[in-house]
């Protein structure tokens, strides 16, 4: 036992006695509960014992993007993606990681690019089904009455309705498992001209962002967060 | 001019043929309404005007990530990272970004671990004070009054007041131009454990993921997306 502990103790003896004494109920509970707010109550916030869940994908937030490519023929094609990130500003370089077994994978290495189209809530039901399919058994574009656009600077389609674009050409690319990761610069970034205000400067407090989540279920959040920052 | 407009027009002169004579305004109206319905209006959803910015950062979402290292004399460091993303599936890798010049990025390489330690809504003024400060100049433990506990499988210690931690060991780093991208396998996954049921199961229904906006500002988002998927 440390000293702490024994000071505890004795302090616990100490409340007793002061109950016994007939101090009065009121004047023995604050007591208590200072006590007990200095030992045990963390001042910032409240923490929690961690449980161990091993090699388990706990990522929040993930994002779900939808990458457009052409096929072999020429045919556009997308697929929906959640390893995605930045991963370097000079150049703007973005990553998303495709396994060999999908249609869109062999699309990217043929004509080393892509391009990213991010979605807004009340596309996700596109999101859902274009990620749910693949290009080898399905014109996604026609089943889901999508417009594909080619984009201006690199060899991809990307989505008219999506409200953001990033046209991507491919300069790395990365076997790390499972997964090739796709590293692509950011050639030509589009946006709707309703994010656009009339000086020309972006706008997107009227855009909210789609989360993946676990189950194929998707999330939506925009609402900031308001707090002091510490100096 | 294609067959197409030949036919719109052919379809207006009949509607004014119409109304001259004397169909009824509400019959020319309902005939009018339905042309252009077909002609102009998208089945699916609006679309907008594309605009070009160029290479332009126009990610959404983005995470808000503090990083656990320890510095060369075993001092434990965090910093805010947004260049981030899961990067593999089978073994589960993720993969973070750091400039040369941040004081972490020569702790990652030194100790070749890093902790994800990933934020609820109300850490996010830490998020904010790591984010803007160097370990070179402050110890940001003692600063913000964070609980750094070393991790079990590698060496990088993580912060207990964050709800989901990754312990990783790099695995591969790539140099893209600004940025050295770290890439590390996660080793252990650990969250709190009011997120963990009686049956030893995840439930992250009471989690809100903190988005990294622009300008400093970060958001929450955890409103689940209701839609009618595809079939």
């Amino acid at each position: 036992m440390d000293k702490s502990k024994a000071l505890n103790i004795v302090l616990l003896l100490v409340i007793v006695v002061l109950l016994l004494a007939g101090k009065g109920q009121e004047g023995a509970d604050t007591f208590l509960k200072g006590w007990i707010s200095q030992n045990f109550e963390d001042d910032t916030t409240a923490t929690y014992q961690k449980v161990s869940f091993g090699e388990k994908e706990l990522v929040y937030p993930k994002p779900a993007m939808v990458i457009g490519t052409y096929d072999s023929l020429g045919k556009p094609n997308i697929m929906t993606a959640a390893w995605f990130g930045v991963v370097n500003s000079k150049p703007l370089k973005v990553a998303v990681s495709m396994r060999p077994a999908t249609y869109s994978y062999h699309n990217v290495m043929r004509e080393q690019a892509f391009t990213v189209n991010i979605p807004s809530p009340e596309l996700v039901q596109y999101v859902k089904y274009v990620g749910h399919h693949s290009g080898r058994d399905v014109d996604k574009f026609e089943k889901t009455g999508l417009t594909a656009v080619r984009a201006d600077s690199v060899s991809a389609p990307y989505v008219q309705e999506f409200p953001i674009i990033l046209e991507c050409r491919v300069t790395e690319y990365f076997d790390l498992g499972s997964h090739r990761q796709f590293v692509g610069q950011v050639i030509d970034a589009k946006v709707d001209e309703r994010f656009v205000d009339a000086a020309g400067e972006l706008d997107f407090s009227e855009f909210t962002p789609v989360l993946y989540g676990d189950m194929g279920k998707y999330y939506e959040g925009g609402k900031e967060i308001k707090f002091e920052p510490l100096k």
